[in-house]
């Protein structure tokens, strides 16, 4: 259990801190992966999830499970409560643990821009409960749209808001709209789920704005084909439990989701270090914290610049090429070697809105509609991990394409009030 | 949404309810199916969404999907509160239902023999949560047990107790030790879980005490093998947070299954009617209920006799015909007709112990190892609603088979406190 070779200790099981421990597979260090979660999530498709299309084990594995081959890992599930720099520990729920160097890669949460008081009526979907719980009130609304005795409240429990209008969101209202159109269309006697609303806003003037605009137009057109509300330049002032208020208006609606804005988990607060104004700790050029060349940052936590002084998103890519660095430096440190700094190679961003119909930005290439679709369920089957799931995934797609049809329409884990 | 047909309000949504419905889709009255849950679940694989092998969606369907193209019949998710007979109302959450035939298929849930405080330290295995439940527990006990500092703590954590050496009990039993003896075995690096100890627990003198003898001496020589810990004739006197007492000692524990007996759901109090010592109603030859012709009982609420004066076992083929049975008699009596008594047919009874391994009863055939196993495959893939579920639960078992691994390895909805 102990031994003399240098302790490697990773918080967090996502895409940068698992990148980080393969990357130290054949070094001679004990790497400790700290999670409080026992399984990774490829949250690219959590919103399939959400939607009912995928079950949660499709798309989360057990983090020992994939690191089961590497036999200097070991996997622990323990919540990480804080640190201690001085004494290089860090403290959990289970007892501290040392570490010769310490590589933070927990990520990032909703934002509620200070309105945490919405995070109850407006669910955000960063892992596998938020999903499950993002399902289950799509699905009851429908449900209790089809009990209620007054037209009015079937029309909220009808409304659906997706709060934000980024990759998450397109998806989102994408999805719903296929829900509601087209899987539940024969499943209800006293509504029609086709009727419902599904309304995106957005604060900012477009859709996807990181894209460019002529993709932003593409995709708000292809929303609108398929019976979203797309209104950008809307701002939300507040969230309750029938609905949300805007500037001057206000939506009632039967589930609300937030896809809107994502802050750093407390890493920052636990190193005392400098962060941005979406709680990321500014790092150096090769991750690690000023005065602390032993710890680094990495992935949604961490506020990386390119080479061009732009701020490197937080989407997977990103979060695996800063794992597979870190580790390669820590190899290169112990051997008495050094590495330039870490450069961000964006290999290009994508976005599906439903059936046939993409967005995908590659280099200089974009591809809309049917190729973009295609292209963008190639590239999510070939990132699952495991051989399975990849079939699975794969043959549940094709199944729902042709049938219109979603699998995983369970409500689960209804809380005792029972009405969320 | 009102028409003059005459109204069958159908309480609860497994096989037997199910059965009910879809014998009156072609009969000129309005269904009503009401249950508190959006699914159906098939209970019979329950087990292996507990022991992590398949998802619940892989075995759970929304009820109103699975009569969509049932135009009489309506499917509403409300809980049933209780019943006016005089009025012909049942009474739910969402304001009272009119009925001019009621068929009561609420099922059983798990019995503590008059303690029902033990529920919380050892969960039965009735409904898709229930699953999700055990699920948690067990792979929490592993983990927690990798993070234990003291011996003594880690051996407690990697024992696991099943009580009730029934069919659920048997096919639990062997299908953790098939989770702790190969598909974790590679996963851990402070704990072997190979030394975990599986304690099947039965206070009567035989497992599967419905079999025969021989089959019953099968299935414990199987588990044995397996590395069951079999113990009959042996009785629980308690549950606790750290496991179970017996007679004269006590077993502590990381996790406990309740497998040992179940009662019917309150439904013979709604009704006030006379019901047998597990709380079913004890119901006339045609399955309705003394003094109201218009009220069925069915399915494993209701206590009935078969030819032989043998009490019918609560199992899905049963509920099944006497939902078959009710349709039948519902339709007959609107045209006029009658019908003879309600007759059981027994089909034969199965359990699955493991890899290459179950018993199975089938008439005058019995059937033990690879051939046993191999029939229990193809009767459940068989009796699975949906041809999609069919396609992935088979190719989940064969890909299982192969690699000795289980998919569904996910630990969700950790309640608040954390630890169970």
């Amino acid at each position: 259990m102990s031994s003399d070779r240098p302790k490697v200790v990773i918080v967090g099981g996502g895409f940068g801190g698992l990148t980080a421990a393969k990357a130290l597979a054949r070094v001679a260090v004990d790497v400790i992966v700290l999670d409080r979660q026992n399984h990774h999530c490829f949250q690219p498709l959590l919103y399939q999830v959400a939607t009912a299309a995928l079950s949660p084990a499709e798309i989360a594995w057990p983090i020992r499970h994939m690191l089961r081959q590497q036999r200097n890992a070991t996997v622990l599930m323990a919540e990480v409560t804080g640190l201690d720099l001085a004494g290089r520990l860090v403290q959990t729920a289970a007892g501290p643990i040392s570490y010769d160097y310490l590589v933070i890669a927990t990520g990032a949460t909703h934002s509620y821009f200070g309105h945490d008081e919405w995070a109850q009526f407006a669910p955000g979907l960063k892992g596998i409960e938020d999903a499950t719980r993002i399902r289950r009130r799509i699905l009851l609304a429908f449900e209790h749209a089809e009990l209620a005795h007054e037209e009015a409240e079937r029309q909220r429990l009808l409304t659906f808001v997706i709060v934000g209008g980024g990759a998450t969101g397109v998806e989102m209202a994408g999805a719903i709209a296929e829900v509601a159109r087209q899987t539940l269309a024969n499943d209800f006697r006293r509504i029609d789920p086709r009727s419902s609303r599904i309304i995106l806003l957005e604060a900012g003037p477009r859709l996807l704005p990181t894209l460019t605009e002529d993709l932003s137009r593409y995709a708000e057109r292809a929303l609108t084909r398929m019976g979203v509300d797309v209104r950008t330049s809307t701002r939300v002032t507040g969230c309750d439990r029938r609905g949300v208020a805007l500037d001057h208006d206000r939506i009632d609606a039967g589930a609300v989701i937030w896809a809107a804005g994502v802050v750093a988990s407390p890493a920052a607060i636990w190193l005392d270090a400098e962060r941005d104004h979406a709680g990321r700790v500014r790092v150096l050029p090769d991750l690690s914290i000023p005065e602390h060349p032993e710890i680094f940052v990495i992935g949604d936590a961490a506020a990386v610049q390119d080479a061009k002084g732009q701020a490197v998103p937080g989407v997977a890519p990103a979060a695996k090429q800063m794992g597979r660095y870190v580790g390669t430096l820590i190899a290169a440190r112990l051997a008495g070697q050094s590495l330039p700094a870490f450069r961000y190679r964006n290999l290009g961003e994508l976005a599906t809105i439903g059936r046939r119909a993409a967005v995908v930005k590659f280099g200089t290439l974009s591809l809309t509609g049917f190729l973009g679709w295609l292209f963008w369920s190639f590239a999510h089957i070939y990132f699952l991990i495991g051989v399975k799931n990849r079939f699975i995934v794969a043959f549940t797609w094709l199944w729902d394409y042709v049938t219109f049809q979603r699998g995983a329409r369970l409500i689960t884990e209804v809380p005792p009030q029972g009405r969320q």
